[in-house]
């Protein structure tokens, strides 16, 4: 980077808040994703005012901008592909204000999800999107690839709660979108199409979120299925049932095999098993509900049943399901950590399909997902460093991602688009929508510059 | 309307799908607002391919298309000002699919929303959102607008379950948004571009909606205050308790007394009422919520607490509720239906605003309004032919709006710009957020041609 940027951009943000140090370009060059590639510099602005003059500087100097929250992203959106500035937003991490009464919270872009979860929960409340990277994931991540995590069914993701925001456009204009008012519809509704936008349209500065009261008391069950099907058709008289478990997730067989393998866990290696949590003020109606989620395991013909009797037991429970990952992490090389949905009818199938195609392609793939609302997370165990193996892992997700879209599926329930599924974005959307995606992402960043090469919105 | 253009019309959608009669064109020239214009032409196409069609002649044409769903709008939207051609969308009215399992709807813009409640009752479910005018709306105006009701503070708005669209833009290309996927993250949220954009950017012509079980169970209560801030103070600790109710309801004094002068009613002429209603499977449950709520009622002074013992009895108690604008429309010429929001803590204050407004500009202006997020509907009462009343009651309106805005508020919690509100978009919106929106709309109309004059977008 010449010394004349440099300055200038020392001047904006502080000497302390600039590094072209190799061993932090070298950390901003990835996330949690495969891919890197180093950018020149990055900036760690404090304030909008501070946000708003390097990309005023970037524009005039023609260098591009790749935002970043704690780099928790699975899908590249936060390696900066074109080199240019990483913009770390980690230092604007400001709790604005927590106004209960309102159900509101408005913070800084850099608030770590827990550390926002801290402060609301002696309240009784919380910010219910709480992705597994939620101890270090930024807020403003979050809000820039639309989180999910496990309680999706129950309370959606991370869009059903961004009420407003302050963004910096490309051209360092500032603009607040929304409100904070629980219901407005005062013009466009320009706040979501920033969220889930990747940091493709703008720099998300300040952000207020709802707030939701959550239920003190919860319940947890697991149901073990030696058919993949009983376990599919479980779920779907779940949600025929009139109950909306706050939790329904699904393990998979090798997930369990490999749990087993690897722990004195001792799960029951059958097709699938299933986990639900229901919740509510009282310990009749949560085990009111609970009661109809059993019944309705027992009637689909769950080998096992069981109901943790207290807290610990419910720990233990969601213990097999937590530490898929991390077994499967100690014993591979890598891992291809996929994100697809499907509608919920199709869990079971897709959960064939997944199997399907990993025995094709000769790869462990285990799968773990949230069932309850379709989201699942096929994991593709392999060799990074083998190029022919990471040849047929990369062939195997295209064709799982075919096999999504032809049932109804999307290409990424939470874990975005980013570099790793830019290729496959034709395959679900129809050339106008991409177009209209293109002409808006080109209305407000002319020259390609904030955070490019993403989301096959062009070169 | 010159015939070459007319036959090509009657061509597209079929002689009975298009009407110049002057007893059609009354009708299109005006919704539930007090605004009025009148159109060259009405047609009434059945299928996304006649709409696709009819904008392309639109463009070649230089027609303005004002699109229409049932015509309740209380703000203008759709109000053809520009005369040119108005697209009732009410025969595109096929419920495509109920999918339970998948909690997915798919519906033409034209289904009627009571109907479509009545098909998903059986099955326990509900697209939550409730109109007041929902017997005869429509999902697509719904939509377009981004409709509210009684339900918000637990169930939030139609946004809040909209999860894909067709639409046909404005150069008659059809394009498809979002995924009927519980969780999607692929591309930009086009969707909610659409959603609440008043038909300004394009023609829905399918909707994608997600539906929520409905707990079997209710109650309803009502507390008394015979000062404004208790009942102010008791919103507030409600929202504090972790109880979200499924409906909290205010009444204000004026409203009180109309409905007792007009019925045998005899409710208390209190400064305010608040109306609750908890839910859930089970009794317990239901009593524990409303205990709560009962408790904070009491602790902040209401001189009478009433809990409807069954369902006739919490009939009756809405009744109140429901009655004050049926009450006001028989004793009133006019009334100008108002709608606005604030953050929950200061709906006491917006109250007593609303009231100190009337007094200066020498008018009766009543409220009710959802108290659990925040939106309020003052009403003022007024002769529209007496222009000299009239003036003093949009200087009423804008003083209001000035107040509502310092407060935190918006413009329209639930009935949309339209005309209306358009001359005020500036109080709320910063220029750089105008700037986007026109830009918006530009990119994807540039000769402004559908829906024009609405949402301060341009002339």
């Amino acid at each position: 980077m010449n010394e004349r940027v440099k300055d200038a951009l020392v001047k904006i943000v502080g000497k302390n808040n600039f590094t072209e140090d190799l061993i932090d370009l070298v950390s901003y060059s990835s996330d949690a994703s495969l891919n890197q590639s180093r950018p020149l510099a990055a900036v760690c602005p404090t304030t909008t005012e501070q946000v708003a003059a390097v990309m005023k500087l970037a524009k005039e100097e023609g260098l591009t901008v790749t935002p970043r929250g704690a780099g928790t992203g699975l899908s590249g959106m936060a390696v900066p592909v074109k080199g240019g500035l990483v913009l770390d937003m980690a230092r604007m991490n400001k709790i604005k204000s927590i106004r209960i009464e309102d159900r509101v919270v408005v913070v800084e872009p850099g608030v770590v999800y827990g550390d926002l979860a801290k402060e609301l929960a002696p309240h009784g409340f919380a910010f219910p999107p709480d992705p597994s990277s939620g101890v270090v994931a930024t807020i403003g991540g979050n809000v820039a690839t639309d989180a999910g995590g496990i309680k999706g069914a129950k309370y959606g993701t991370t869009k059903d709660y961004v009420m407003a925001l302050e963004v910096v456009l490309p051209d360092g204009r500032v603009m607040r979108t929304g409100s904070a008012c629980m219901k407005s519809v005062s013009g466009y509704d320009l706040t979501h199409l920033f969220v889930g936008s990747e940091g493709t349209l703008g720099v998300i500065t300040e952000i207020t979120l709802k707030i939701n009261p959550i239920p003190p008391l919860s319940s947890t069950a697991m149901g073990t299925f030696d058919r993949l099907d009983q376990a599919g058709q479980a779920v779907s008289e779940i949600m025929h049932s009139g109950i909306l478990p706050s939790v329904l997730e699904i393990i998979d067989e090798p997930t369990l095999k490999a749990i087993n393998e690897n722990t004195n866990m001792g799960l029951p290696e059958v097709e699938a098993m299933l986990l639900a949590e229901t919740e509510g003020h009282t310990e009749t109606e949560v085990q009111y509900q609970m009661d109809r989620v059993k019944e309705i395991f027992k009637k689909n013909g769950a080998s096992t049943i069981r109901q943790a009797k207290d807290a610990q037991e419910a720990a233990d429970l969601w213990t097999a399901r937590k530490s898929g990952y991390g077994v499967l992490a100690r014993i591979n090389k890598n891992l291809l950590v996929e994100d697809c949905s499907v509608p919920m009818s199709h869990v079971a199938e897709l959960l064939r399909t997944v199997q399907e195609v990993a025995e094709k392609y000769d790869l462990v793939i285990t799968t773990v997902g949230h069932a309850g609302d379709g989201n699942l997370h096929p994991t593709v165990c392999f060799d990074a460093s083998d190029p022919e193996v990471s040849q047929r892992a990369h062939d195997a997700a295209r064709e799982l991602f075919e096999k999504v879209i032809s049932l109804g599926g999307t290409l990424t329930g939470e874990h975005g688009i980013g570099l790793d599924k830019a290729p496959f974005m034709t395959m679900e959307h129809d050339p106008v929508e991409m177009e209209v995606m293109r002409t808006f992402k080109k209305a407000l960043d002319p020259d390609n510059r904030i955070n490019p090469g993403k989301m096959a919105l062009n070169g």
